[in-house]
């Protein structure tokens, strides 16, 4: 693939795929807009204020249409970003390439965000782009500074904030150790990229890591981490937990799994849904949300769980609950939305009707064992299209594989639409607000975000939907102690 | 009515509608049984070791067929228990005579638990059979002790807890006060109460309260008043809410309404659901139940809101969100369950369609106005049967109002039904026995049942239901953090 | 049971419970017109110029509620009505009361309409009640005739059909013959009835069949019954099939079900339905409302089929599709709603979980093997409650018998709703008004109602709902080639 | 865009995108042939008889990859085929371009089956690939004949029956009109393209006519025409309408609109349609498959009827049904599905709220006002992405317009998927060979398939979905009147 990256005499740097997609990007950006009612209420009530002025943030997550509409909302409120992808599939060529040439600018003369990203990026392009959100030194240059590191970063899956810490304490110990007999692919070429900054600058992370007044952390892999990191005293920058806002759990998972998985099963394979026997392993909000899809649709769903009480709520909800071993040559539609490994092995591979249709939508591609399917002697893949392979193997049937097992969402579809990010990103945008202009509330740790936020998310997404929002009068809000503008429910309240 | 109370000769003390119904009581316990499998596990758990020897327990709690099993659970493992009803027409007579004769006993000998409830109670009878509950001088003078108070309350909506907690207070200030001016008829009962009681003992309260080890508490509404008396320092023993399991609030909630609505509905009024307008004020657990359940009969539902989450929830679920008065004139069910008061007024009384009914699934009977109906010149009251009364309206309509505006589920059907009670139930008697045999861990204040617990309460649901749980490996729970046997969320979760 | 009939000085014949409950009675009538706006709105249309004088109708449909108000609006249309029930369990006696004694009579002095049916007849009593409907001696004496017999008859099941015809029969024949060994208990007393008849008359039922005008049937099974008649010849009078108009069969079947059977599961058990496993037996439109309200209340549902059409719609509805035999050990509820026989059979029976449910929405009570249950060596029958019966069988397990394996929305509910069977009724009664206005369009045969009658029925039952109809332009009728105000579809239309 | 025509050397005619698609394509078809199990069970059944021995069918169809796989069976079971696409946007180019290539051939050496048809025609290029498959002079002289013409027509909304019907009555008149001052676009296209062929032959389509044994039509609209045809004498040839047989109409309309309608919105729109309001116009079965998918995606579905049976049923479903001006400024989603012209109206397009989308799954484009639209001063009209338009109206506000107004499950997905295709197909199938090989059974008329093939259609679809079906024992199928393999039910039963 020709990627473009800046002109000489351009003083954007960036490197996305074709700049000339821009304007298709921005017709979908104009239209996604009217789907992001909450960031365009942000715009709205903050566009003359500049909360985020002096922010400088390091953005890394999916660049798709609707974090093009993030982006340019932070902008509004005054921050300046950089911005990298999550995930090697996940970019939509076309949005990189609009926000790079933004609003007001021209392919020849982008004057838009720094974007580093394309769908397709090999191990190391990832890794190098993810690198690239920490440079800041066209801004240093244009500043005259000797050096500016970014100050905020916005994360999703938590590997900018590896990268951090990981460089941090790396140029503490004064070099980066040799990969481990069992280490990653990936993680081995996150140990490379450190290398190389290492040979380059001895402190360079570190003092990345001094100047970060904090992070927005988007999902449930990212949150575990910085708990994990916080627990164990080793977490450099307060943290806010975006992803368990209830307007971003319940409305990104549910519903915007509702939402693109069978969007997704449908533009990879064009098979009805109706009369299926769909497999759900999983049945937390991206399991709820995948199964409500998928009987919607007409299928005949079956539930894995093993927590005894998401397996009840999914017996309540009239699913058969069985392990996945039980009824495997039963099932014609695989999906896997546990964030677990080895969710789905070999056996059950190899155990599934032909061409049942294997689909993730939990988190890494090891829910599905994809390294033993590929080390599989006698297996072999073909590909129908991009990200969908038909795995032949040696027991004569096929199976399809979608995305290589990394998330269908988003590489089958575009993953979630606009309104459900929406959600999850006015979420992002309030922690980044809180984050930057309230630092003395939050120490080093990691918070969710005060109810009356969330609140304040799902408010401002009402309107578009037709919602009337009954008001107490002060009368009923005594009654029930709680203020007429709320918060309205206990923290542990469970929606 | 006649009520049955012991003849001379019966060592056991009770008041309940009506022994010869004890036959049909104990088929109807035998059958329930069936359906309360955490119940009969637990019994069998515990029935030898009896962790509650010596616990004498209050109860004050729906005398219905399942909370005769929750009884009978209690004894089994080595309680003493009195049980009064806590709703004036929840009462089914014939579990309270089964539960008085007892598994071994006879209606001439009957050997089974002190019950005073029945169907239809009047205000003052209530709060004297409430009263009963903490006379223990029977089993006293049967131990030839001089006094003996109970130890723990089991308690539901915090009548039990209110009556120790003022009795107590009006003691310490030597005197009951008099009623003020807006106190309701109710309240001016419970005065009265304890105004003969302060008549007959000065200190009789207050020994009782320092009696008592705990209580444990299965509603929102009891549940709110313990937190309250805690934060103003006034609570005298420590609480499990149990309403906020998981299994229970979730289970009882959302499942037992969505069961007991239609049924409530139909016994009351055999009106097709299909087809008609259901308004729901209220979205959560219960609304949800409720909205669930209306549409699986075909109704069409429109939901009110004051949250702007639940409101944002129920729109994402396909309903219509709206102020009922914005739509008062569709509805044929108005349906509430808000726990709030006011939230039907007279103006929507008025402004229904013709025989339209009115169903409260909240809880008390303030979320209608039913006070200002009452008092409304030119409305006339006509008894359709017990508990299904139309009122007709001065302007020419009639509406049907169910239990006077109380809990319909209760007061037109049975409650929920076994297998939901079982999930609150055995939550109750784990909460029985963590503050009976733990008291060292629970110094006074409310606690929620650790979530080993709750998670308990599920898995002993599930075999009865057929559903497989999927066993993590000790990979994989390493992966993610989690004991192999849980618990496996964090506290926030929301399920 | 004592049973009320008339005094002395009464001169209205007729046979039920207790003429006290006919206030209440009443009280429910005047509900239920508010929920049969198709009857109200005939009465409003045809209630001056009475189309149904002179019609003399014999009626033998579940005496209930509902057929009430079916009956005062042939009354108000102009007809003289005697009526049976066709149900030994289905006669609500509060609705008997009320018809007997009138909208304007009293208990001492009712001038009603000559009633025969009470709750749990016996089978003597059964067919002496459908044999009432018959002997219009009293009208006969009041206007001064020698004789006098129904021109018309409205049939539910046949039963008063098959009376007629096998009556004329014997009586061509001379005598009636001995029951062959094989007869049921049933068809025995049918014989006994009719031998009875022959020894006090020799052309009774001659006469009868003579004068006979026509019959409206209401369910599948009478239409079963005429078409072989008529194919053999031996149909007597012009036949309506109300039963497959598009608002009786998709109403009555489907919507009714769905309501009516978790209605009698409800009052029957309270067991939750939720979770539970539900097998339907029949996809066909009872069955299709059985699957969904079951569904709609959480249970996980199986289906059985022997067309291949109807299995694919419920595969495609996303229900698994599988023998009774091949899921029997993990069945809660099993239903059936075939219309067939033997579709439970005892080794279906035998292989069911402890305390399953046994529930017929179908027709007959061989749909269930009944007669192996009740001579199976060792099986126990308990009574929970009149028609809930306890099965103690020899593998130790029980089962729970609804209504004795007859049709458990009638006997262990109170049938469809009012809603519902005023789609019916309107039927019957529109085709009551053709047959008896139009006998020239309707030689012997067996005819359904017109198409712009069906589409009539449907829009009389609009407006209660709220719905707002669409009207065509004349260009768009032009288009469509259909006229504005329809019919609209043609006759092989499925809806 | 250069389209493929055959090189000089190559034997086979045809027109197509680009040959080079056909590996692509190859792979699409293998991976359908698993999802149209009835096809494949035609081509195991009759692969070696060949039953369509002899017959040369001119076939027009949406030229996609399911239709693909019914042209090869077509040629499995010994036909000559030739194929157009029904719709200028439907094809599939790399279906085509397979189809053309054959399973053995090779893009360089074709040697497929002649197909006519490419994604984005003009109506020019549409009825000139419509005459296309009239032409056989490529058969005729590899046959060494002077003339050979098809014998058969599979068609799809009856352009080809009209091509031949038109073209014989102008033969016939001798000449071929002038176009009316009021035909449409479309119309005078008909007219040139027979004006052309009238100058080149004065009996062509007179031989056609008479050489043509029947045709096989697929949908409503082409059935209608037939039946129009023939009232009016001028059929002339039998036809089968396909499009009643259950198997089609119920599985083809519901079930595939069910499916390609979320998938079309997704593709064209990428926006959530949870929580959103959607205005399904007309409840036939595509209706309610469009209500069904919107609802499962949590969507507030909004319906309107012209026929009050409908209407009720939508009611009874939950639905409000409303008229489109009562609720137009609600509607997110416009959904129309009825056949009819004008449903939507230019009133209705500016009653919208900003960018809601307009979304055609009825059939022809007039079911949108369009030309109203693209006649209105002041509007403007931007192409987001080919078939998604924005249209800027002066009202300031925008719609979005899909596939022009035009089928949007064909324009903007993949039209119905291989399932749903497998049972039309199968019925196309079977109808060929029913009127191929007993044109005795058909004289001149227009006839359902038998029940008992429809029957089967479904028959060979049950395997595939793990469906177990219940078989008849002789008592039972005694006892209900059929035979124990069927055809079970009487022919007006609807399903």
């Amino acid at each position: 693939m020709t990627l473009v990256t800046p002109s000489a005499t351009s003083a954007l740097p960036f490197k996305v795929a074709d700049l000339s997609l821009a304007e298709a990007g921005r017709h979908q950006l104009r239209l996604a807009e009217n789907e992001m009612p909450g960031l365009m209420a942000l715009r709205a009530e903050y566009g003359a204020s500049k909360p985020l002025s002096g922010a400088r943030i390091a953005g890394s997550l999916h660049m798709t249409v609707q974090t093009a509409v993030l982006i340019e909302t932070l902008v509004t409120l005054g921050a300046q970003v950089r911005w990298a992808s999550c995930n090697i599939f996940s970019t939509q060529d076309e949005a990189a390439a609009a926000v790079v040439v933004g609003p007001e600018g021209t392919v020849d003369e982008p004057s838009g965000v720094p974007v580093f990203a394309w769908k397709g990026e090999t191990l190391e392009e990832y890794w190098w782009c993810t690198d690239r959100i920490f440079d800041w030194s066209a801004e240093a240059e244009a500043a005259g500074a000797d050096w500016i590191g970014p100050n905020m970063i916005l994360d999703d899956g938590g590997d900018a904030t590896l990268l951090v810490h990981r460089g941090r304490e790396f140029e503490a110990a004064g070099s980066v150790p040799a990969a481990t007999d069992d280490a990653s692919a990936e993680y081995r070429v996150v140990l490379d990229t450190l290398r190389r900054s290492l040979e380059g600058s001895p402190d360079r992370w570190t003092r990345i890591a001094d100047g970060l007044q904090g992070v927005t952390e988007e999902t449930t892999t990212g949150v575990h981490r910085l708990y994990e990191l916080h627990a164990e005293g080793e977490l450099r920058f307060p943290a806010i937990n975006v992803n368990d806002s209830v307007t971003k759990s319940k409305f990104d998972n549910k519903y915007g799994i509702r939402h693109s998985l069978p969007d997704g099963l449908n533009r990879a394979t064009d098979v009805l849904i109706g009369g299926k026997v769909a497999f759900v392993a999983g049945y937390g909000d991206v399991g709820k949300g995948a199964a409500e899809a998928l009987r919607g649709q007409g299928a005949r769903v079956i539930v894995s769980e093993i927590d005894p009480i998401n397996a009840l709520q999914a017996a309540m909800d009239g699913y058969q609950v069985a392990r996945l071993e039980s009824v495997i040559d039963q099932v014609d539609l695989l999906v896997t939305g546990t964030g677990n490994k080895d969710v789905v092995r070999l056996e059950h591979l190899l155990g599934l009707k032909h061409l049942a249709i294997v689909a993730n939508v939990g988190h890494f591609d090891n829910e599905i064992d994809m390294a033993a399917l590929e080390s599989l002697e006698g297996a072999e893949r073909v590909e129908i299209k991009p990200q969908v392979h038909e795995w032949r193997l040696p027991n004569g049937r096929s199976i399809l594989v979608l995305s290589e097992g990394r998330l269908m969402n988003l590489g089958n579809a575009t993953g979630h639409p606009s309104f459900v990010m929406s959600n999850s990103f006015t979420n992002q945008v309030l922690a980044q607000i809180e984050l930057w202009t309230r630092p003395e509330a939050y120490p080093v740790g990691v918070y969710v975000l005060p109810k009356h936020l969330d609140e304040k998310v799902a408010r401002l997404h009402l309107d578009a939907l037709g919602v009337e929002l009954t008001v107490l009068t002060p009368e009923q809000a005594a009654y029930l102690g709680v203020p007429v503008d709320g918060p309205y429910k206990v923290d542990h309240y469970r929606y």
